[in-house]
Parts: C-alpha cells; sequence; structure tokens
C-alpha cells in the first residue's frame, strides 16, 4: 500500500499527524497481512477498546476485541485494500481517521467507510476505536 | 429518552464524562425532534467535521453534513431511538462514546451501532464525527 505520491500529498502534515497517519498504515497493513501479533501491537489493551466491524454488534474490551480479529484471521478470504480519502485529525493526546478501504478479494469488491480513533501513549499512538460499514452501491456519494 | 434509572448508572461518571453524555444526549434529541437548529448547535463546524450514516460514504465538512441533515429531516420518516449500550471515554479535550441506536419507525426496527466522537470547545462539548451502521440481523452479537 505504500505510494509515494500519496505520501507527497501529506507533507504538510503536523508531526502528530505524520505519527498517526503511521499508526493507521500499521492498522491496515497488519489487517491485510493477517498478523495477530502486529495487530495486537497497533492496538490499546483495556475495557474502553471497541470495534464495530461492517454489520456486526460493537465489541467492547481488548479480550473481545483481539477474539474478532483471531476469528477473522482464519477465515478463508484474504482481504486486499486501497485507501483513499484518508483524512486525520489531533486533539491532543486522541486523534481521529477517516478513510474508506476499497476492498478486493475473491469475492468481489466494495467499499468500507471507517473511522479509527487514536490515543497518544508512552509507546506512541494505539488504536481505541475502529468502525467500518459497508457503502451501499446505490449510497449517497461524497461530493 | 430521559431515564432515571439509567442516569443512576452513570453516578460514576467524571464531570467530563457526564458533559459528554449529555451533548451525545443532546445529539439523539435533536435527531428525534427533527430541530436542525439544535442539531447545529450539537455540532462543531468546520472542515474536519465528518459523518458517515448507515449505508452512506462519509460527508465531510460541515456544509456536507448540515445538508444530510436537512435531507434526512425533510424525508418521510420520524425515527424514535432506545439507545443502550452507551459507553463514554475521555481523553483530555477529546472523547468518544459508542452507542446502539435501537430504532422505532413506521417502517419497522432495527439497530444501529454508532460511535461518536466530541471535541471540548470554548461553547463545552461539540460533535465532530458520527459514524453508524446497521447492525445486520445475523450480525456478531456482543457478548
Amino acid at each position: 500500500m505504500s505510494d509515494p505520491a500519496a505520501d507527497e500529498e501529506h507533507a504538510g502534515d503536523t508531526a502528530d499527524e505524520a505519527e498517526v497517519r503511521q499508526a493507521n498504515r500499521r492498522f491496515y497493513d497488519a489487517f491485510e497481512a493477517r498478523d495477530l501479533d502486529a495487530m495486537s501491537d497497533v492496538w490499546a489493551h483495556g475495557d474502553r477498546v471497541s470495534c464495530t466491524h461492517p454489520g456486526w454488534r460493537t465489541l467492547h474490551g481488548w479480550g473481545a476485541v483481539s477474539a474478532s480479529w483471531f476469528a477473522l484471521f482464519g477465515g478463508p478470504q484474504p482481504l486486499q485494500f486501497i485507501l483513499t480519502n484518508e483524512r486525520v485529525a489531533v486533539e491532543g493526546r486522541a486523534a481521529w481517521v477517516t478513510v474508506d478501504e476499497n476492498l478486493i478479494s475473491a469475492e468481489g469488491s466494495g467499499t468500507v467507510a471507517a473511522m479509527n480513533v487514536f490515543v497518544r501513549t508512552g509507546d506512541g499512538w494505539r488504536l481505541v476505536a475502529h468502525h467500518g460499514s459497508a457503502v451501499a452501491p446505490q449510497g449517497q456519494r461524497d461530493s
């Protein structure tokens, strides 16, 4: 997913924004690689983390969230993403990213609208909330 | 939607958590009342706000977001919500809320999993991002 042209676009990022963008990429790298250890490193661990996979109820706490990644990575369907419309906002020790996950899989393609919330810890920015939802083919288009 | 028993549950809230919870309730009150002025007061206004309605692409910026509420409130379908599983997390001047919107309308019922991000401004906590997604009937259940 490395894209020098995309990196160039973000030359105006603050240091925090650049770090959050890197943390967000690490999340999708771990997702694509189906790498549980890398995914675990991306997230904060604790009761307040949450994860809403497309069509799922929200899962609360690192135990339930990590179990969902274990289940997803054990599934039959490797995913590739092309990320577009990635926007980063930082507010003190917290940040949120909106991004479109353009999925390519053996079963077809589709777009998931995602929001990821990060918190700055002693070990850098960690994911505390992920929410993804499928964009309906007839859904409202971003203008 | 006022529920004294639910308020009792949150007696352990910090002052910030209580304020965020109030801001979150104001969002749903404005949504139910189809009150554009109240909805406008709930949100921060600016380029970085975003809104992802169920099945929609993410809308960016207050112009696009406010237009979507104008369109939704002009629609034929009043909505009522019963909010459950509301969880508030505060990190400095930012906060996020996960909540299940249990919808009751003339066309039936359903659950939308939502995440709302708030930022503390000089005028109190303001909504900067809303993301809602329909929970599939066969969707994974929260444990």
